[in-house]
Order: structure tokens, then sequence, then C-alpha cells
């Protein structure tokens, strides 16, 4: 009897009594009763957000969320510029060609996170960028962008600054309002800890003039008929009812415990995970400045098959971590969430699984090594 | 303790063992468990679409696939025959439209089903046309279209034939392989008994091609991108993994009942509920030669505000059917649904409702009239 211990990033792991919440019976949608529901959650959403804008809901996975920010905000011909730092930076790029726009790609060297003067530079040169689009947490590298220096530079200008917070929303601080992010695009499936299928767009005032603009084929993530809808509390078309009720279960939870203290929460787990790494012998691939706190991304030894720990984490022992993704990074690195209700005993499990399969696969190292120095950055 | 009865044409109801298998833990979707779980989906579901064409998953609700049916298959420019007998019908003009390709809109009056012959008629005039979009069962007004008759007479032709089948599949005969159908849109929140944020699109050979040919943009609902990952049992995107896994609860289950046993089933649930709304004085919506077994659509007495009776049924009494929609039928009919597992001792609990809030609202009949009409048909 395996417990299936999920310490990946994305899905990560439901809580029991969302879980539970799922399992209910299903009620309408253009029900008074679902009313109640899209109003706590979007008013719940922008407590999580940091926001007053709207915020509109999208029966979809995240890349549904993001494809909406790229063809409401822009048209075929526009320019923008795409920061590409790993796997979901490329997806920013791949979208704006979708869809006619011209991206002005910043690639920075994986493990690594932009410089906001390399930004500043492209907007100086070309005063027609519209758009900016910048990951809060690369998942495929574990790094974080500095959204509040990259906000500075874009607020200046004509740009609308739009965020991927799919990986990093309630996990990491973002102020969208403070900071001035014109839209932060997330999902259900990482810090709010449901399944996968509910997409969440927050727009500001600025942004809200461009999708009024934007010449781009688009009806299912159009957001003027999500706007229109949520005037009205609703939705254009049949939301993701049961992830909708589900999600207030979460957003309460957070509420309750607040947001400082989940960052706080999740800056722990992630600290602990890096003392263990080090404690291993092993390397974080990540910059240490720009490390994330949602998830932990460990170099291996180049001894050792990293989809190989992986599959034996999970196959036999039932405890699931995320290898590399890309050329760069496949079976080269092992990722360990700290999203939505991972505690310090699932890293410690997870950690001591890993100590296992790498003594399995000959590694040298001390025995306990790595569990000991978490439990010590646990009990400080 | 109202017990919340839903006869509503979407959502339905969703069965106890099914709710059970929404509140499971969830797996993570790069997984061979995972993939165990969309190649029985894939299976099951072309069972159920009567084909042997490929079927992609999109995370999303209805509107999505008819969006990825729209974008994948035409092109800027292109000419398509739209049938609108309804709302939903509508929603394939108002695709069209928002992707440039060229409707030819056939108007069928709401209540009456398209004539193959006037779909004929336009394919004849123009040689152009390279899709025709119809729907299984109008959800609006409770109509059936003859599928099988409109692909003989697409079948000659250089056009795709498309089937909105999101209120049918599962409840009504669709042959996709014996009759020719190129596409077919479906969803999880109608005869599959599962909660919305689930889409299915059936793709044939000749739709296949189309696909590689279209240039309107699209990423999350592009269908290459779908192909590719389905060769290796896997979704291009995160999918909504919950539903996925309950998806073959209920797969299962309709494979155990047979799909004819299933459409007598649906049959006897309408023809018992035409027969009360005849009893109670009442007169269906559909013209009879077209009548859904999907769904009844009960014409009220001009001095019942349908709306009322909706909201008396709901707020006070728990049973949830749906009112009209749009100009036409707003406040005039009721919809009772006969999809996934609503069953006779539903049924009878709805009409009897109906029956108690007709006589709170001094309508004239005969109490109990409408249920024994019912009782009839069942006991017979």
């Amino acid at each position: 009897m395996k417990k299936n211990l999920l310490l990946t990033p994305g899905p990560t792991q439901i809580p029991p009594e969302i879980c539970a919440a799922l399992g209910r019976p299903i009620i309408h949608h253009r029900t008074p009763q679902f009313q109640e529901n899209l109003k706590e959650a979007v008013e719940g959403l922008q407590y999580v957000f940091q926001t007053h804008n709207d915020i509109y809901l999208l029966a979809s996975s995240g890349t549904g969320g993001m494809e909406a920010a790229v063809s409401n905000l822009l048209s075929p011909g526009d320019k923008a510029i795409t920061v590409e730092g790993g796997k979901f930076g490329e997806r920013w790029t791949e979208l704006c060609r979708s869809y006619g726009v011209e991206p002005h790609v910043l690639k920075v060297e994986w493990g690594k996170a932009v410089s906001p003067k390399q930004v500043q530079k492209i907007l100086d040169a070309d005063k027609d960028i519209e758009a900016v689009f910048i990951t809060l947490c690369e998942t495929s590298t574990g790094v974080t962008t500095d959204v509040e220096a990259v906000a500075k530079v874009v607020g200046g200008t004509k740009a609308v600054l739009v965020v991927d917070a799919i990986s990093g929303i309630g996990v990491t601080d973002l102020q969208t309002d403070n900071w001035g992010v014109d839209v932060v695009v997330a999902a259900s499936h990482k810090g709010l800890m449901l399944p996968p299928g509910l997409a969440f767009v927050s727009v500001s005032k600025k942004a809200l003039a461009l999708i009024e603009q934007s010449k781009s084929p688009r009806y299912y993530f159009d957001l003027r008929k999500a706007k229109k809808a949520m005037e009205k509390i609703d939705t254009p078309f049949t939301p993701a009812i049961g992830i909708v009720i589900a999600l207030n279960e979460s957003l309460r939870h957070i509420k309750q415990t607040g947001l400082e203290s989940l960052f706080a929460r999740y800056e722990r787990l992630a600290m602990a995970t890096r003392a263990a790494a080090k404690a291993l012998g092993l390397s974080l691939y990540p910059d240490e400045s720009c490390i994330s706190n949602a998830l932990t991304t460990i170099r291996l030894s180049s001894s050792i098959d990293g989809e190989k720990v992986v599959k034996r984490m999970r196959d036999t022992y039932g405890i699931s971590v995320a290898g590399g993704q890309g050329e760069e990074l496949k079976g080269k690195v092992i990722r360990i969430a700290h999203m939505g209700c991972i505690d310090e005993y699932d890293i410690l499990t997870g950690l001591s699984c890993l100590e296992k399969v790498l003594q399995e696969m000959k590694y040298p190292f001390t025995l306990g090594a790595g569990v000991c120095a978490a439990q010590r950055v646990f009990n400080e």
C-alpha cells in the first residue's frame, strides 16, 4: 500500500477537505447558488493576487490563460518582448508567433533570472513594444523573476506587463497592484491545491483598453465576453463548476492562514531542501540570487541518471518528484515542489526516499545527512 | 433538507460512484498510471462515438471543442455552412465569423429540423464550401438533426461534416463512421455524467488533411499538437486529470449497459415526459417529427410565467429544470433533461413538482394526470 506522495510542481497534492468538495453533488451554474460561489471565488482570488482588478475564470489549464493574454492584448503585427529562461518562457514566444505577434525574444541563460536592465534596453530601443511577457516562477529551472523590478522598467512605457504566475501565485510574493502588473495569469493546480482545469486572468485598466482594440481572432478565450458576463456575476460559457466550488475551500484556507505566513512557510520548505541537497554533496541548479521558493531544482552527480531516480522514487516507493525538461536538463536534475499543502514531513519523506534511491544507485554520501540538514532548518 | 435534483440539460446529475472518483487523490499526468487512464478513456469514447477515428481530449467546456473544430479545419476567407435552429447553431456562426470564415447561414425555424435538401442546395450552388456545421441535439429547442441524412448529402462533396454532439453523445444514435461524420465535438457534462471542463473532438482522415492546411491562429486548441501528443498517449498541455479519471468510471458503466439500451432508456424517459405534458394540457415545443430524446421542451400556457416556474421548482422544492433561452423562448417553455443517470423516478419526481407549481399558479388541470401518464408509459 503505497501512499503516492506528490512532490511534483503541478499538479500538487489536493488536501482531503478539497477532495471531499470535489466529490460533492454538482449544482447548476445559472443559479444564485453558483453565483455566490463565483463571487466568493473572485474576491478570494483578488486577495491572493493582491489586486482590485477584475479576475476572469476560464475553464482550461494555465496555457489557456496564457493564450487569452496574448490573443486579447495584441493584434497580428504587434511587437512584444518575451523573456525566455526556460520551457515556460518559451511558451510565451510560441504563443506570440501563433498569433502573428512579433516577439523580441530575450534569451536568459537557464538557471539565471532576467536583468530588468536588459528589458529596459529593448524598450528604449523600440517604442512600439506593446507588451512584455515574463514568468514569475520558471518551473522548468526553479528560477524566480524579480517582477517588481521589471514592473518599474515597464511601468513608464506604453507596454503592458504580463506575468505567468501559474507556478508562483500564493507561493511567492506578487503585489499585482502595488507593483503595477497589468495581467497576471494563474491556474488551479499548483499553489491553490486543486485539480488542473481552471485558469485565472487578472486585468488592469491599461490592459482592458488593449483588449477592446485587439484584432486577433478569439472566441472561447475572448476576455470581452468574460468581462461582460462577470458584470452579471456569470461566465460566457459553462464554467468548470466543480473546481470553482472546491476553489472556495482552498481560498478560505489561504485567507485564514494569510499570504505572509504561507510565503514564509514555502521559504522554510525551500531552505530545508536546499540545505539537504548541499549536505548530500549535490548542487542547486539555479543561481542562488534568483532561486525560487516554489520548487527546488537539484543538479545530480553526472554519474547518476536523473530519469531513473524519478522513476524509481515513484514506481518503487510511491514518491513523485519531477525530472528535468528539455535538452539542457533532461536526466540531469530532479525538481522537488514546495507548493500547496506540502509540509515539513512531506519534504523529509521525499528527501529520505531520495537518499534511499541514491544509495541504491551507489552514489557516495553519508546516509541521513540530507534529512538531518533539513530537520535542522525546520527546528531552528 | 432539499435533495437538489438536477433535471437540467447540462450539467446533469453525477452518480455517487463518479462523485467518489472525483474526490480521489490526484495523480500526476506524466506517468504510466495516467497514460493507462488516457488510453482507456480514448477507447471508451471511441465506443460511445461509434468511431475508429482519433479522439482528442481538451481541458475546456464544449465550446472550446467547437472552437477547435473551426480554427483547425478552416482558414480566414474559407466558406462554410452553419445550420441555425437555436442558440447552439448560432454559436457555430459566431465562431466562424470570429475566425474570418464566411458562414452561409442556413436559418431553420426554431423547433424544426434542417432539411438535408436545403443543405444540398447550398452545396450544389457553391462548390467552395469547406465545412458544414450542424448540431445533433439543439439543447435550446429540443430538436434532433437527422445527421445520417445530412451526412449523405455532404459525403459526396469536398466539405467536411462537423457535428456538435455536446448534448447528444451517448444519448441518441450517432454512427460517426457508418454515416461518415468527419468531426464530432462532445463534452463531459451531459450524457457522460461528469462535471463540465472536458471536451472531446473526433477527427476523420478527411478532416485531418484540412487540419494540416489551416492557417487560422491557434495554440491551446491546436489539434496538430493534440495529435502529436496522442501518438505517445499524452496531451500537449496539462489535462483535466480529475475529470479524465472519473470519465473512465462513466465509460465503464456505459459500455456495460450498452449504447442500444441507453438509447432505449432515454427514449422511454422522453416519451413519458411528452405524454405527461399532453395530459396536463400543455404542448411540446419542437415539431414531433424531429423531437429529441435528450430533453423535452414543454410550451407552457401563455398565462404562466416560465421563469417563475423554474425558479419556484428550484428554490422552493429543490428540483432544477431549465427555462427558455433567447427572445423566442424566454419565459415560455421549460426544458426537462433525460440525459445521463436521470431515471424513471427522477422524471416522476420532476413532473410531480411541476404539477405542484402549476397548481400553485392556478393553472387548471387534473392533479396527477401528468405523473400518471408518465407512469403508464413506464409500465407498458
